[in-house]
């Protein structure tokens, strides 16, 4: 009876549904990061699931709110991920949550490759409700990393962690996609030593800029206008607060 | 005749190659800057031009390879863009460089576009010698902008101006992508004023960024570790050279 193959195929008991739901996820993950998010179809994750499209179908709108899940499950390991390390380090400790920062993210390759793919497209192709979940997910991961980051370096405003974070997922996100070139590329980087420099290194290039970020960020309680630059008097340089 | 039919298609003197492969870029330029580069397809810009695909594929490998040509004429022409509002500029001026750099961006929507897509899609899907061409024509135009930019800020090296670039494409890549948002994002900012600050503004945001950078990067002038952090002693700070 056709009904009967219908009930067959589908989890009805909620944790079947659960072990169904999480095992997609596992599957998208697990392909993202073997071949790249962008070479990810729903079939691929469907295949690796062991079950039709549409069965996908009734647990995730789309391919993209599958990693868009996966993109809000990054944001929060990769907080809880820093909480350790952030929570040993002494107040003022600038190069060393830049290090933390690089590290933490270049340990977690899929939720760099996402980054990039979440403006482009994960956001793009699913419901207001997918995208609602998704960034109150993310300002409440905000909040903690900014709760961790404003401990070590009180320097630091609400509004210069919100700065911080568009330069490190920027940057994150364009260096990782630089860091992992196509063959091709690869090719001309050994081929041709002029442009060999074009091979970048994620987690120093990264801890560089994110160092100069919160140096930057925090030079600005030296005075109004920063640091003196070259051709001007040099400022008055105020006594911080203890 | 066919091979009359194929010769009434084909541009066959030199002016008239030159004239159909400037019309190509024209019709992806304007195309991507109505639709957004990802929603533009080679048959959308041979649509444009008034011929067929194929007739495309004489002039450029792929869709890909035409917006790489167009991202390497847009790099070259932001320089030059930069070029006056820089060279009018006292030495020291931080925050007008600053100015300058989103101004100009902001000032050019398909650049912004395609700085996304250049590591993700456009260096994938084009040939060794198209990204080579690419990679050395950004190369010029990057030793052209240094050049600009270390006579405003002769604190500035040439690694700087490096890390200057990361910072500045990835985050203009990042927060063009984001103050560009689909309907439903939009809608979702109206209705949740919880979420509206997502709602990015690309000069502002990308300015301030760039102001912080240039800060962070000068303040390694002051001395190996840079500005006292709170909790520690304030370090000497060296005298400048005039």
């Amino acid at each position: 009876m056709a009904s009967d193959r219908v009930t067959f195929r589908r989890a009805r008991r909620p944790e079947h549904k659960q072990q169904r739901h999480d095992a997609i996820l596992a599957a998208a993950r697990s392909q993202g990061l073997r071949k790249g998010v962008r070479n990810v179809s729903l079939a691929d994750i469907a295949s690796e699931v062991g079950v039709h499209k549409s069965a996908l179908l009734r647990y995730f709108e789309t391919r993209e709110e599958i990693y868009l899940h996966l993109m809000a499950e990054g944001w929060q390991e990769w907080v809880e991920g820093m909480r350790g390390e952030l929570e040993q380090l002494p107040v003022g400790s600038v190069d060393e949550v830049a290090g933390v920062i690089a590290r933490t993210l270049a340990d977690r390759p899929l939720l760099c490759d996402l980054m990039m793919h979440t403006p482009l497209t994960l956001e793009r192709n699913v419901s207001i409700e997918s995208v609602r979940a998704y960034k109150l997910a993310t300002l409440a991961s905000l909040a903690e990393g900014t709760a961790l980051l404003c401990r070590v370096l009180p320097g630091l405003t609400e509004a210069d962690v919100v700065d911080l974070m568009v330069v490190v997922t920027g940057v994150a996100a364009a260096l990782w996609q630089a860091a992992h070139p196509p063959p091709a590329l690869v090719a001309l980087y050994a081929e041709d030593p002029q442009l060999a420099h074009g091979q970048v290194e994620f987690t120093p290039s990264l801890q560089r800029v994110v160092e100069v970020t919160l140096r930057g960020l925090l030079s600005r309680l030296s005075g109004p206008s920063g640091p003196p630059a070259q051709g001007e008097e040099p400022g008055v340089v105020d006594e911080l607060p203890g």
